[in-house]
């Protein structure tokens, strides 16, 4: 199994709630920059796919939580494909919090998937085209 | 002048920050809830005149921050409409804490303004179409 | 089995995205504000558990989503607590669209639960104190 | 008058509307990463005056819209610090959208200021501690 793609986001001062740590909706926002940033680098860009009339839309999400990220903190955010098909693709996600140093060891803070669908401009499970489909196939497991 | 018009609202957790209070942005949320009832409850409804091909597009907003909402709480918005064109409105707000008891004074947490400019749906300026356009002028000053 | 806890929200402007409904991420909002609500209705007051040092923190969450939710649309949210024990609570949601007219029959959107763990003000695991603890025990089905 | 400080955000697809563009509240949102970055730049750390017990809280707020950011648009963020003083601070911003290409020129998409005033732990105003007063005060016009 090769490494996953690795993408960065910094926590940003709304993310944080009153407990001091980034509010539990906001990872779902961390996965998607983390989808989008693996299809980007895979060369899969997901505007153009809009553009076609093709839109993945989440169809299932999934989370648990292990410790709390905190303002201006430098999260590395793991994303894997781990399934496609003609119409779903499966995305799974970890959040890491970068040590203080260099080579101190990652803190893991999250970890959960989502499932997508492909649908139409109307919102209408639809399949996906070519050469987007094998392409995405191709890409399960990276 | 006629009483401006009152809606509530109560802060959710997510809106709050770890200041402890609602996060500043959160404000302009609050404004649009305002305006939204407010068109409500004179009977322009705003979904409507976007499936029309009109739609008010924020082009100039200002907000002063005075106190600090926390989580929970229920707000008072009230909105006034205090000027109107064939092509842009203006709205004015304020944003109170109701007090812990019935009869308790309400406190000013904040007030602010928002222009908005009609335009279609390829977001270029527009004329605001009748009889929407009639029903907004007559509303300004209520 | 009682019929569950139910609470309304209006879809905000802001909650919609480019495809035209909720933001996905958004639902996980809704499920807060069903669970504030339920929690009230039963006379257990989160923000005075806080107060207290107690926090309910989410340590997992799942989302399924069948349809999307539009901008205006009335949403009734739907809440059950299924589990508690004197550390942990989980509660399942509902989120449907009222229908056009008050004999329409409702549409499913999404369904859900989250996982919350007691934790103290420094985040960590702590026991649910009395009296909320018995109290919370007994709203198990309700 | 040297060049602003320039930072950049990638437009989220939750930090888009139905309107097909960035929503007019994550403006004040950018509006923030700009000036976060700026004090990183210049060695001024928030999170650390946080810690001593000084908060920076935005008293007022403005922007001016001119054309909407678009998904995954990589956006500009030019931040000056404009005043500053022992208690409050004002910063302006402009937000860019950069060219297809690298020489293309990028069009300007809203500008705005904030000011913020130093409060304490409590909310309550006090005077920015030096070293951080003498150093955000030589960053004026920077």
């Amino acid at each position: 199994m090769n490494a996953p793609h690795r993408t960065h986001a910094r926590v940003r001062y709304g993310e944080t709630d009153q407990m001091g740590v980034v509010y539990h909706a906001n990872y779902i926002v961390y996965f998607e920059l983390g989808r989008t940033e693996f299809m980007r680098a895979h060369d899969v860009h997901y505007a153009s796919m809009e553009q076609l009339g093709m839109r993945l839309a989440v169809v299932e999400v999934g989370v648990r939580y292990l410790r709390g990220a905190r303002y201006d903190e430098d999260l590395a955010i793991e994303t894997r494909l781990t399934e496609a098909s003609g119409v779903r693709v499966r995305f799974e996600y970890r959040v890491l919090r970068s040590g203080p140093t260099p080579d101190a060891p990652e803190e893991l803070l999250a970890e959960g998937f989502t499932v997508l669908g492909c649908v139409n401009a109307d919102g209408r499970p639809t399949r996906i085209q070519q050469p987007y489909k094998d392409r995405i196939i191709e890409l399960v497991g990276r």
